[in-house]
This record gives C-alpha cells, structure tokens and sequence, in this order.
C-alpha cells in the first residue's frame, strides 16, 4: 500500500485573490513529490503544506504561461539556498526551460543539483517501476499538455486458503507465489493464479491544465480515480470559456463522467467568483461526484476497490 | 493632511516560510502606492491587504536577488490581464529591467500600460510636488540601493487670531497668505510669516534592502520617523550578518539610533527564526522604539508634531 495524496497548493486562475493563489497541485507518492504546475507563490504553499523540498521530485509543466511557471523560478532559487543535493526532473514545453535558463543568468543565482529537463511530448514521458506519466496536448493558447499519473496493476489479493489447501507451506514459496511467480511443492507446479486473485488496478489521477474540453481528452482521463479539471468559468462565462480554451464547471464534468472518471475535482476559478458553490451545482447536476479545490486541501486517494 | 500608510506585504528573508512571505513594503500616500522591492507572492499580498492594481504606483527595487524581483513578473502580467491603464515607474539597478524583458519575451505577454524604467543612482530619483524618493548605495554582493521617502515642508500652522488683530478679511487673502504669499491690506503689506507658525517637517521613511550597516546609511537615514532595515539575523548569527552583507536586528537598532530615527521596524528575517522575538528584544537594548514586522502588518504615519 503506497501512500497517495493530493494537495492543492494553488487555485485560482490568471491573478491570485486573498484565498487562492496560482495554479499548483502536488501529488505525494510514498516518498516522492509529483507537482503539477509551479505558479507564483508555489515555494510559500509547499512550506504552508508542511511538504519540505529537499525531497524525490518531479515537476510538470503544462504551459508556458506565467501564472503557472513563475513559481518554478523561487522553487529552483531556494532549493539551491537550503542546500537541495537531490536530482530533480522537469517536464514541460520547451519554453519552460528557456524561462529557467535566462531568469538564472539573470538573476545571477547557482544550481546545487542537478536538473533534468524533458520536452514534454504526447505518450509516456516518465515510466517508473511502480506508475508511468503519461502526457497528451492539451488545448490551449499555446502548446501545452495535460498529465496523467497511472499505478502499475498490482498482483491480486493472495488467498492464504488456497496456499494452504494446494499444501504450499508458509514463508518464502508463498512470498515467490504472491510476486507471480510458480513454485514447485513435492511433484505439483503451483500457478500463482491459483492463490492470487484477479490483478488490481492501479490508480490513475489526472490533471488537465488549462484546455477546452475535447474528445481526445476524454480518452486520456479513461477511468481517471481523480479527475483534476480546467473550471475556470460557470455557466455565466460559458462563451468566453470557448473564446479563452478554458471549460467550465459543466463541461469539465461532462468530459469527467464520459471518461468514467470517478471523482472530478474542480480547479483554476477565474478570480471573479469570489464563492464558487454555483460552478459545483452546476457540475453536480452533470457528475455527482465532484469537489471545488480550495488552497491547501488535501485527501488521500484509497484503491479502486476501496472506494 | 495627506494620508501615509506602511503596509508590510512580505518579511521573510531568501525563502518564505509558512507565514511570511518575500520583500515587499507597500507605501500608500493619498492615492498612490510606493512599492519597495517585490518578491515573489507580492501580488497576491496586495490583494490580501485591498490594496489593488489599476493606481497610482511607483515601484522601488533595491537589488537583482530573486526574493525581490520575481514578483514583479506576476505583478506586471496581472496589471495587464486586469486591464490596468495607468502608466508604471519602476526604479532600480539594470538588470531588474533585463528580467521584465527578457520574461516578458518568454512568457509572450503584452503589457497594456506604459512602463518606465529608470536606472537607479544616489541622489533624487523621483522628484514629486509633495515628496521626493532619495537613492543610495547600500552594500550587498550585488549592485543595490536604499530609499528614502521624504515629504517637503509644509507650510506653518496659520495663527487666525493675528491675521484678524492685522485687519485681514477673512477669505481669499487668507488663502494666499496660508501659502506663503504676502498680500496688502489697506496701506499695509502682510507677510505669511506674520501669520504662520514655523515650517513644518515632511514625514521621512527609509527602506534599507538587504545591507551591511555603514556610516553612508546612518546620514542617508538621518531624521526619518520611520526606517524599515534588514533585520535578517540575531546576535547568534553576527558573524553571517557580516559574511552574507545583511544586518543583525542590534546593528540596525545602532544604526537607526545614530540616524536619530524615530521608530525602526525590523523586516527580512531569515527562516531560521520562527520566532523573532529574541531579534526584537535585542534591538530594543539598543533603540527602544522598535518593532518586528509581520505579513499584511499596516500603520499610519502622523506628522512628526503628532507622533
């Protein structure tokens, strides 16, 4: 069981108001920070969050936009000044990396570790032992990509019962057998799909960035446990969601329900909408199950099979 | 009288902490706002304190160093996507403007209000009806300056008992008496100083920036009822305040005494201290007027003869 945790550190769109600052979402993984955008004020929202940044990391970029890269620039400065030795990934459009590199000579500052930077492409752009990152383009005003993190399937339940019955002993053979691999007991081969359970999926969240909803997108996030989605503007703004390639509340869970997505939260309100409660009704009534971020929420994301 | 207000909209020295956040100190006089340094998260601050965006401002940058500038990448874009039409002054070492344009470039953002940047030197940089902003040198690694607010005199009180006992009509000649002009009565010429007490001191207000305490400081400083200095490290850091060119919260006490400044606030704290309070104690052996500034921390400045 590998501890899955969301926690917005940014939620609003364009210009930051009193309560929600610029677009920025962590997903911990055991030990490790994935971070979905860096807009301005990221660092202080990591530090609010209590989530430290000498630590395993990679960061995604999904524009070149300011509200969603200028954070990058404080983040790379104070790692650097609190003596970060750790490597760190980032992936993004190609500008993101020129932003990096001219603000550093400019500002005159020095790097303590390494950083990778990949061009984000459309497919699997980070493929780990235990959950791949796959990429797609988004659409937006400028290139731009919206991310999904997918768990490996894990074996299945083990059931002792069978071990016991097929008269496997205990300890090591049924360690072999629950990692899916055959054993020999007296004269009998043991197939681990007689003592495991059918393969359980892994969890998969995915996060938009700033896009209009399209059908392409809605076979990315297939069966996403977390949706997070572009609900920049409410019913109200609809046109102007179109003319911005931003989504509205209803259309971010009308993409979320035709992909099977299980739960939609919503993100990245335009800073017109000092209370946000209509953007979720107006979304419930499309995909019941569906949350408004606010800065510095946090939940865990259980299984599949425990929801 | 005009309104002077200081709100502190970031304390927090290199890297933000869960409750401070980077340089910046907002100088509100009538309707416009004198902006000192802006690190990252300043536009969100402002927001917080009700200040807003589309006014009067000028903006007062004292050294290249990230945790001063990269919030005025934020700012800049949201002027714009607000619609901000007022033109901007920003003042400051060169390369504060090779930042806004080389990321202005990157970020492919349009500005839609004139921008003016000027080099900042020692001597009047900004030279207003009411006030002037003085410039010096300060001393850090890198090229840096401190500022000095300092409203111009104004005229004395007017005594209205003589103006009544030397025959003046109340009214127009008055007026012009009360600023400064004679006027002639009958056969009689009347002087302003007949009827006007002494002239009365502006308000002055120093921000150091991050410096090493020097004697160029102390005269720069002289007189100003409030100055804001570099209070980064307590007396267990001496040493570091005198390697890194920052100021121990004594040093600025010795230096704000010898200035004969009214009261000092101590600000850019490094996030070693969770509590400052040592810092503040420590000053207070020294300067006894002093307090430690805190996030969206705001006080209004009477004239001298007030306080």
């Amino acid at each position: 069981m590998t501890h899955l945790r969301i926690v917005f550190l940014g939620t609003s769109a364009a210009t930051p108001t009193g309560s929600r600052g610029l677009s920025a979402t962590a997903i911990q993984r055991g030990d490790e920070l994935l971070l979905f955008d860096a807009g301005e004020g990221v660092q202080q929202a990591i530090a609010k969050a209590g989530l430290g940044l000498n630590r395993r990391m990679k960061i995604f970029i999904t524009h070149i936009h300011g509200d969603h890269t200028v954070g990058l620039l404080g983040l790379l400065q104070s790692m650097s000044m609190t003596g970060r030795d750790k490597s760190l990934d980032i992936y993004g459009p190609e500008r993101v990396w020129e932003l990096v590199k001219e603000v550093r000579r400019i500002l005159g500052f020095v790097l303590t570790f390494p950083v990778r930077f990949t061009k984000a492409y459309s497919g699997v752009i980070v493929d780990e032992e235990e959950y791949v990152v796959k990429a797609a383009r988004s659409e937006h005003e400028v290139d731009s990509y919206a991310y999904c993190i997918e768990e490996r399937d894990r074996p299945g339940a083990f059931h002792r019962e069978n071990a016991i019955r097929l008269g496997v002993p205990e300890g090591e053979l049924w360690s072999r057998l629950q990692h899916g691999q055959p054993v020999i007991v007296g004269d009998k081969k043991i197939l681990p799909r007689q003592v495991l359970g059918p393969k359980r999926r892994g969890r998969r969240i995915g996060v938009s960035g700033d896009t209009r909803p399209n059908s392409r997108l809605t076979r990315f996030f297939k069966d996403c446990d977390v949706l997070i989605f572009d609900s920049t503007y409410g019913d109200d703004q609809a046109e102007r969601a179109v003319e911005n390639l931003h989504a509205t509340a209803r259309e971010a869970a009308m993409l979320a329900r035709n992909a099977g997505a299980s739960l939609l939260v919503l993100t990245h309100f335009s800073a017109r909408y000092t209370d946000v409660s209509p953007l979720l009704f107006q979304a419930a009534e499309v995909h019941p199950k569906v949350m408004a971020a606010t800065d510095q929420m946090a939940f865990d994301i259980p299984y599949p099979e425990d929801w």
